[in-house]
């Protein structure tokens, strides 16, 4: 029993709850790990209750996830230090701003022989600028490896048990496989890949050209111009991991968190959204994350402000046109109306084979 | 003067007149190609008058694309022998049962040294069964070198000059250079990648995925499902090509011949969108085909017949269980609610790095 894998979830929103439903049933289910599954819950008061006695009592993250059943081996935890310590992985699913307070508070907590894996999307940013991976920072904080899980995995959908794949990053073959074996699901498909930064990137700048895939649905440029602007936009995704986490593999980009994610995102998704409604309104950013998203920061001009501030640095703006043309549109610099202009004689369009 | 590039296009549909438009204006503007350009025009009357009198004295071919000016030099010719037998560069965009018959009337009529380049989407059935492409067919039937031209081009876009991309698949580098020249402006933007088989093959089997597509609209199955599918479909694809087509590169599955025209159909396009009707109304594809097409048969369902038909032979039917469901599908074999369990234990998710 003593070496049974233990699992820890430091998170309990909406994609938090929904991977705790897998990673619960697949715990229960298999014998390399201990069934008690450890969920950090940030403590919260709903109708005079604690959250934590709600889900432990009723199995249902009633705020974050509520009309589902977690499974009941999965014990929310509001102490995150109580959550982790005994844990062999550490599953890391909060929003971006909170990971350097929670690594702050479980150094030195937990066992040395962790393991984290970040499902967090999005940067942080670097000190002096620029973008800082969560799983980097994870690593820094709390001196243990930590790999990522990405795809096109929208939260309500992957509770919902419909079908879908996800990519996981991971360095290491054997725990690669002990990652698989903790997600895979009938209904959750696993590809494993060694590109740990290329898959994180990737669900980080999908959401740039999501912001590009908006203002040409905004302008009603139609099919053909939004494909093409979804597909340099994974060019100079590729080519951005080339730059800046050199080593990759191009058949990354072929995974759940690349192109299958990047579709999801410039299909659906907020980024587009409200990147639609601001050409469509002639409203600024921030008018349409009050009105559109409850004042919550919408990632993609903020990811296209860190980028830009990289490819400045390099000076390899002209590199990046798309990219820069985004940023410059959600910074006011350049209207959506100049976007296609921007692109029109890009890198991709010079080369012949 | 006579060492000018002469041009033909054998076609006059809607995507032949779009480009006859890029055609005719870049033949005119550029000194390296002859001013006139042949456009081989099927006669039919429109109330009473020819079609190809009324393109060249109204410059509009008002039955395929009414409502476009096309350029002057484009000259409507009604004998295919007379339009094609000077020029240097043969471009192909009729409907892909003509081709045999159009090879037939033109073999030892044209420059030997000519060189062809296919619009042509779908594939052509080959004796025995199986898929024979159509720049294939164009080479054996003509003796001339043929080249491709594919990518996620809704003709009415191109036509409008919506911003777009394109891909040539050519061989001959330097060949290459002149289609280049002659296809490229502003709004239509060409990438050049010797895989000409590849780039071919893409635009037939993005069909068959558009019918996956198309199913799971239809089941209502989500964005995730949707996603997993498309990108399944783009991993068989490239295994497809891989097995029967063998020596691409990766690299062209990105361009816009690969990942944009797959998109592009997968959201919009016909197969997609009577594949939806086929699981929400219960009615066979012939009868949606005659309600929904004016009787033309859907290219998917006949792809993945033919498709299906060279992977039994190679026994290869396990290898692209996507493939395999959506021709089972299209022929009654199974139901379309079938297609998930069918591809739930794809190859894809068994391989670890």
């Amino acid at each position: 029993m003593a070496d049974k894998t233990k699992v820890c979830i430091v998170g309990s929103g909406n994609w938090g709850s929904a991977i705790a439903k897998i990673v619960g049933f697949n715990a229960k289910r298999l014998a390399a790990f201990d069934d008690r599954v450890t969920m950090y819950v940030f403590e919260e008061m709903i109708n005079g209750k604690k959250l934590t006695e709600i889900i432990n009592e009723t199995h249902e993250n009633v705020k974050y996830l509520p009309g589902h059943k977690l499974p009941e081996n999965v014990v929310a935890v509001p102490d995150v230090v109580e959550a982790a310590k005994d844990a062999d992985i550490l599953i890391f699913v909060v929003p971006h701003q909170f990971i350097r307070g929670l690594g702050t508070a479980l150094l030195g907590k937990i066992k040395p022989t962790a393991v984290g894996l970040s499902l967090i999307k999005g940067f942080d940013v670097a000190e002096g600028g620029g973008i800082d991976l969560i799983s980097h920072i994870i690593t820094r904080h709390l001196k243990i490896p930590c790999n990522v899980l990405m795809g096109a995995n929208l939260a309500g959908e992957v509770a919902d048990e419909k079908f879908c794949e996800t990519t996981i990053g991971c360095r290491d073959m054997k725990v690669a496989q002990i990652f698989r074996d903790l997600f895979q699901t009938d209904n959750f498909r696993v590809v494993v890949v060694d590109d740990v930064d290329a898959v994180e990137v990737c669900g980080a700048l999908k959401n740039i050209v999501a912001c590009g895939a908006g203002f040409v649905d905004g302008m009603k440029l139609g099919d053909n111009t939004k494909a093409a602007v979804i597909r340099l936009g994974l060019m100079e995704m590729i080519k951005f991991v080339d730059v800046f986490y050199p080593g990759s593999k191009l058949s990354t980009f072929f995974e759940s968190c690349g192109v299958a994610d990047l579709i999801t995102t410039c299909y659906g998704g907020r980024n587009r959204k409200v990147s639609e409604a601001f050409v469509t309104s002639g409203k600024t950013i921030k008018q349409l994350e009050d009105e559109m998203l409850n004042g919550q920061k919408l990632q993609g001009p903020i990811t296209a402000e860190e980028v830009n501030f990289m490819l400045k640095n390099k000076n390899m703006e002209a590199k990046f046109p798309l990219f820069t043309a985004i940023h410059k549109i959600c910074t006011g610099q350049i209207k959506p109306q100049n976007l296609i202009d921007e692109v029109r004689h890009h890198p991709e369009h010079m080369q012949t084979f």
